[in-house]
């Protein structure tokens, strides 16, 4: 069994855009995201055209970033949290390219960008976009309660980040380099407290880190950072309690998008998350460390919880999915 | 801008599973299918546990088929019509592979081929397997009325399949070749009528098709079938009206899986449609006439409508996608 991908020509990002909400636009790494919204309706009649207007939106920054035409895009891959991911069905049916719709929940952003790369990497595509997004109102009324009810949230909820981050992945131009990526397997320790994510997908995480190191032979001191997507503060905790216990010390390297995009205090419980999370994060604040070479190489484990409100009611556990893309400056 | 992906090493199916319910089990091929349900709860206590039942086993069959063991696949690609895609997550929790799931509703399957394919043909996995699934009651209840209700179904509507097929692709091995994909784009011809997808996709058939012929040089009298998903009676008569008006009569290639799939009769009204509608027909009937060599080369365009109950409340057009994938014996 094989789950890593060694890209031979090293598919190169060479744009990237990120837009985001109010609340994330006082957050920590809010200087490196592109346009910050002051209203999270973004002009539109509900939350989920809202959502799809942002995606929308970081599309076209990484194209226009990468200063090319709509018409030179081949395809887009993209996906969201939403029933049937209509975020991403409505923002990309405004480009004449070909589209891919992708699932995995929180970690469908480096779903995309290893599937992207693949098709780049083949010479199958020349210009693919991986782009996702996730927006905090049309998430809580899909999976919680709706706003208006005012619930309480438990100390281990995390929250839903609204915003979107789009990266245009081509062989020709200049641009970190895309050289790896681990494909996950689901992992299910059994955890049905839908508020309480990032326990359900540490597991995942640690399952994918292992792998590639065991199938690349790296171990954590050959990366400058390693990111998971949205385990939140206790579920990086235990993450890197797992990984510790599998001989891996990644005290020094790890760092969580869902801690990174908050100033975390009371109102975000354990950090942010949300398919929009990694992206927003890797497609702002990564993404131009990683030009400036402040960053020489990073791997994304973007994680996700493979649950939805059905099957939470049924009285199913929540599983937990990562991949991972090895990203090089 | 291309859309067309020519594979160098021609992915093999080496090996294919299908399961249906009862209903289909008395339909035109069910001579075909492996696994024929006198239940449709197929031994669980909800509809969509059944699914995912479902789903598990036509991609166990397609394991077995090819003689090969679990542990031999890298990894699988499904999808499927309930929210999150939570059947292909349960079914594929069962296995140790990885998984990437996908979602362009009812085009998901050839999406999935397609992707598959790409994998194969770059050497990055051995051994892939490509599935989706949907089951009418868990359908029903999703995007239109509970059961219960008893309501009455429009003319044009189409019955959601209660089936799944999955397809095991690999370099080795002897079987039906990809030879080619081509990714659909979004059209959306403004339909709002969530009992009429036919019409709705049918425009992104076309597209797919027109696509296909131009950048392959091909033309309908190099195929033995034209196969469509599930555009049923009536979209499939304006399929080949759009494609009649640009030049192509593809009336003697041109079969729909929809219209394949039951002895049409009152009951289904205008045929098939769902995730697994064209998985289960290929899966069974297309792929042992592709083994048997029956059919030398056919062209299966899965066809997609892009709605969520959500999008259809907020008066939302249903935008339309096709993924077409060349198969040759």
């Amino acid at each position: 069994m094989k789950r890593t991908i060694f890209f031979k020509n090293h598919p190169k990002i060479i744009g990237a855009g990120s837009i985001c909400g109010p609340k994330e636009s006082e957050g920590s790494i809010n200087e490196f995201i592109e346009t910050k919204l002051s209203d999270d309706m973004y002009g539109q009649e509900s939350f989920e055209r809202a959502e799809s207007n942002m995606l929308f939106t970081a599309i076209k920054h990484a194209i226009n970033g990468a200063k090319l035409e709509e018409n030179q895009i081949d395809t887009i891959i993209a996906g969201d949290l939403l029933n049937q991911i209509i975020s991403s069905t409505f923002a990309t049916r405004n480009f004449c390219c070909g589209y891919l719709g992708v699932y995995n929940a929180c970690a469908t952003f480096s779903e995309a960008l290893a599937l992207g790369a693949t098709l780049i990497d083949a010479g199958h595509m020349d210009k693919v976009v991986c782009a996702t997004s996730s927006h905090f109102s049309s998430a809580e009324r899909q999976y919680r309660y709706p706003l208006e009810l005012g619930c309480t949230r438990p100390p281990q909820s995390q929250w839903t980040v609204t915003g979107a981050g789009a990266c245009l992945l081509s062989l020709d131009g200049t641009g970190p380099k895309i050289t790896c990526a681990t494909i996950g397997r689901i992992v299910d320790f059994g955890v049905v407290d839908a508020n309480n994510m990032g326990v359900a997908m540490a597991p995942a995480a640690t399952d994918t880190l292992l792998t590639h190191f065991k199938e690349t032979g790296l171990t954590p001191s050959d990366y400058d950072l390693i990111v998971t997507g949205d385990l939140g503060t206790f579920g990086s905790r235990i993450f890197k309690d797992l990984m510790w216990e599998k001989g891996f010390d990644i005290q020094k390297q790890h760092v969580d998008c869902g801690e990174l995009i908050y100033n975390i205090c009371e109102d975000e419980y354990q950090g942010g998350s949300g398919a929009g999370c990694s992206a927003l994060v890797f497609s702002s604040y990564l993404y131009k460390r990683l030009k400036q070479k402040k960053l020489k190489k990073i791997i994304l484990i973007a994680t996700g919880a493979l649950l939805s409100s059905v099957s939470s009611q049924q009285g199913e556990s929540i599983p937990g999915i990562a991949h991972a893309v090895v990203v090089e400056s």
